[in-house]
């Protein structure tokens, strides 16, 4: 996922370049697919759709548009107010718009991991702004969470080892 | 919770020690308060500890010792499965010893970050092993999660700015 940047373990033992190498990663380098849910479908169709894929959170959408986002706390917390999870729609449960955290695909991970921690969210839709006329639609291109930056963070033991 | 380590950052304009402090940091410089369930409380009781606390995971004991560990997938699965929260106990819902991955406070948080990804579990507890005859118990000391690794990622940025 990231050809140029791969290159600083194999050679290299220089301290600056692995840092320079952790701070150039962008969310596109890291990112995972991300597991979309039509705001029409209901709890029960999003909550199986969170454990056949295993993802801790699913975005939700409306004509290909994020309108929302549903986590694992989103669906416990549902289920504990007694809602029928057949009837309700995953609209009801989510958390929607202007209340999501977004980033786009050319943000740092650092600015990531920053994101995360100050808004205290496990996970997060990548976007493309798309402008149609007035209004501005957010097109979900990719997800990336606490998972992903853990997982950048445990690479820093191949340069321990040299 | 890190009195030598930090030094690093104010005077120090070299990426080599920034790389050592991120290598060194271990899970007793960066854990959390664990939350604590006993195995005899209800499915329940638990889920409104994880919300009362915000965590994603809690740990069940007995006796003061770890028996198991439920995160929201164990809590969402059980109640998806029907079951009476108020009368089912959580150890019918956790992940029980032999099976949980378990760090104690010396080792990295490289080795935590590798620990959660190749396991793939969102938090751990810390355990201080004790002996007791011929058996060992674990006594739990802390709670170390992606979101202390996804925290420690975000120093980085501080280094980035000099």
């Amino acid at each position: 996922a990231r050809p140029k940047v791969g290159y600083f373990y194999s050679g290299e033992n220089n301290a600056s370049l692995k840092l320079d190498y952790m701070k150039n990663i962008t969310v596109k380098d890291i990112m995972s697919i991300p597991v979309l849910v039509d705001e029409k479908e209901s709890v029960y169709e999003g909550v199986t759709k969170l454990f056949l894929e295993d993802v801790g959170t699913i975005f939700v959408i409306s004509k290909e548009y994020l309108v929302g986002v549903a986590s694992r706390k989103d669906f416990l917390r549902g289920l504990m107010g007694g809602i029928d999870m057949h009837k309700v729609p995953i609209s009801l449960i989510m958390t929607r718009m202007p209340n999501i955290i977004t980033v786009s695909a050319d943000e740092s991970a650092i600015m990531v991991a920053m994101k995360l921690i100050e808004h205290e969210v496990d996970s997060m839709p990548v976007v493309d702004a798309i402008k149609e006329k007035d209004k501005e639609y957010l097109k979900v291109i990719g997800r990336i969470s606490k998972t992903n930056i853990t997982r950048l963070f445990a690479e820093l033991k191949s340069s321990k080892e040299e």
